[in-house]
């Protein structure tokens, strides 16, 4: 296909949807892409762009002259160019924008002047608004004459004379009111409305809460500069539960595109704070060093207190984690979580004491042992419940990301603790040294 | 306001959404709750319910009399009714069907007799659906003067006479296009179309990868009997990365709202795998007694080369599990991602090896010690990479869900190999026993 044969490559994507032209895109060799684009010219999508990965799609746009993209992008609704400049460095973009139109850059660069992750970025320019006064017949002939439409919509904006939002009406309250009604007798006014700079992730909440499929946009003074629409929500809630779990598993924001080099940096953190956790865990072993001479079933013991220590923190961890970020946690019913883990701990704790007494005294035939063992898996099971809800909610006070830390100080607490708790009882009961 | 002072209630919840009624509910006793709905009466929108917790939506309900949760039902749209019913045992669901009106009674039950996580429980099956040859005044005289309507709907559904699905209209081309044009000649054919027994998830990814708002949910015979629409598909997304994070974290279906014994129960499976794999990992301790009696060194490193090892898999596997869910990994690109891992599980294996040989001499002057824990950390890290990558694609290859076996395995993986490797090679190198 790659035959340069522009006509028969035009005809087999003509049908397709635009993700399933970004779908083929990412299945070609990296030279092919800009290829494809270019021999397609016209007939090529560019919202095919937005379907692909950041990395592919930034190489993709450096290998493209800058007139095509800004060809290609003048034609895209202002939320999805935005979304294709806004990962260029910015002297690419700079190029890019000089070759469009003046008015869609300058609406382009006042979406680009939004901080990141605000809802300025990702809101789309283009939507309908009249004045209160109008008729819905009115409204019905304007949208019926137009050219300069959105490509779609699901409702109209009221608005004032110095264009601020007084309120919206969905397209099937305005189909069902008779031509005469004003606007403003079927507004709806009890709109949920986002800020331009309001963060994307609460507002990506706000559409979840309230089942919305549009919000409006607002300036500092109340001004309606444009819409949010709730595939874009849908986007950050998934980027966002993407990033949580990435987090959580200690790899950063990488995809499945980038580069050996690249993930073996991002990993390399993350490995790095292990490492000084488990030299610092191995450090309070050696304190026992005469203990574990004297006693090797102590070696052979002491990893399982840790990991299992490890594990149930990294659970309660998990679902503090997660309640946070969907706020099912807040300061009402803090202190109650707080509580129901510690009682978990205890529950879970006396359960795997008993079993692994039972499993110390078969093993070696000390009863001793399973006394021993017995009391540091229950201490560590209890400082892992409280490490594993405190240190989330800690670090959320401090309005950092729970998720990111979270991980690396429960493990080290519960090695610490194990280790700690059973080599120390080991060595007053037996009162070696 | 507890004090049965029911005008004051209804005054107070009269304008907040029903998002925000939830809210309030959640935030009362478990016995306030009902008495709140029953005190609001009809004012009471059956809608808050669905913004519950699971567990305390159950609860609710059953305190409530048959009749008026029946009632309540009625007045919903019928895949939020659906909602609130599934969770119920068969018996009370029964009863309060039986007294709903037979007409909803039965669009229900169809509803209810589809799998779970189908798109069938799903779907509202209140739409518009109008024959090709009717006009585009028809229509919108219909909608205007027909009192049985959705609660609010985005496009209007194309069907023959066997009410076979044929398109759609969406609501911004009817308006602009004039009445006397057919609905034949604007509808959209290339609709995506969903059938009743999809599975929700992959309903969901269809949602998100053409960016729909809603979809036409059809049977076998390609009648149209429902719609979907995007705020279930949000759910559905918000849930699947809700459901993965968890079990990633080794907990079940846990909610904030559950109560102690049966969270401590939920965790009590991965807690005990836990426990098997920890204590096979000590067994292999056990088989080098000898050499750890003879150099209390390696019972003191052995921890650092098993833990640094569980943290790599567990980041090659958190990735892979996250690309298979969002299909980013699929048949044509495994077999690289599995030979990218390798290549950062060697370039981490080396970095670590020299340093944790560093901090070994260091700390025990002991150059051969250096040499090998080097080596086990090596061996491990690429033991951790294909375990992190292969477990995963195994176990999505035979079908079952990567995110709840994988952490077992791969940290079973890598706390044997992390054992075995370097008190085999100090056994080896040292020429023990």
């Amino acid at each position: 296909i790659e035959a340069s044969d522009a006509e028969r490559a035009r005809l087999l994507t003509e049908d397709l949807h635009e993700a399933d032209v970004g779908a083929i895109l990412e299945q070609l060799d990296a030279e092919q892409r800009p290829a494809l684009i270019q021999l397609l010219g016209d007939a090529f999508d560019f919202t095919a762009l937005t379907e692909l990965d950041e990395a592919t799609r930034v190489e993709i746009l450096e290998d493209l002259p800058a007139e095509t993209v800004a060809e290609g992008i003048s034609e895209l609704d202002s939320d999805d160019a935005v979304y294709i400049l806004e990962d260029l460095d910015s002297e690419e973009r700079e190029e890019i924008l000089a070759q469009m139109p003046s008015i869609e850059r300058l609406a382009l660069k006042r979406s680009l002047d939004y901080p990141e992750d605000s809802a300025g970025r990702r809101m789309q320019t283009e939507f309908i608004a009249v004045a209160p006064f109008w008729t819905v017949g009115q409204t019905i002939d304007l949208m019926r004459e137009s050219d300069d439409l959105p490509e779609s919509f699901n409702e109209v904006f009221v608005v004032d004379p110095a264009f601020r939002f007084l309120g919206r009406v969905p397209l099937d309250r305005l189909l069902r009111s008779a031509r005469p009604v004003k606007m403003g007798e079927i507004v709806d006014e009890g709109a949920q409305i986002v800020e331009a700079t309001d963060e994307l992730s609460s507002v990506a909440r706000l559409f979840q809460r309230y089942n919305l499929i549009s919000a409006p946009v607002v300036d500092e003074s109340r001004r309606l500069v444009g819409i949010m629409t709730i595939d874009d929500a849908v986007d950050v809630i998934e980027e966002e539960a993407d990033a949580d779990i990435k987090r959580l598993g200690g790899v950063g924001d990488e995809e499945v595109s980038d580069r050996v080099l690249s993930i073996a940096r991002s990993r390399l953190p993350w490995l790095c704070i292990n490492l000084c956790t488990a030299i610092l865990a191995s450090f309070v072993i050696g304190l026992f060093e005469t203990e574990l001479q004297k006693m090797v079933a102590l070696a052979v013991l002491m990893p399982i207190v840790a990991s299992q220590g490890g594990n149930a923190g990294t659970q309660t961890m998990t679902v503090a984690v997660r309640a946070l970020a969907t706020r099912a946690i807040g300061p009402h019913n803090a202190l109650r979580v707080v509580g129901r883990e510690l009682v978990v701990g205890c529950i879970n704790g006396l359960f795997f004491a008993c079993i692994v007494a039972g499993v110390a005294v078969w093993r070696f035939g000390i009863a001793d042992l399973g006394v021993v063992i017995a009391a540091a898996m229950l201490v560590n099971l209890i400082a892992a419940a409280l490490a594993g809800i405190l240190i989330p909610l800690v670090i959320h006070r401090f309005k950092f990301d729970p998720a990111i830390a979270s991980g690396a100080f429960v493990t080290t607490v519960t090695d610490l603790v194990g280790f700690f708790s059973f080599l120390g009882f080991a060595a007053l009961w037996f009162g070696f040294g």
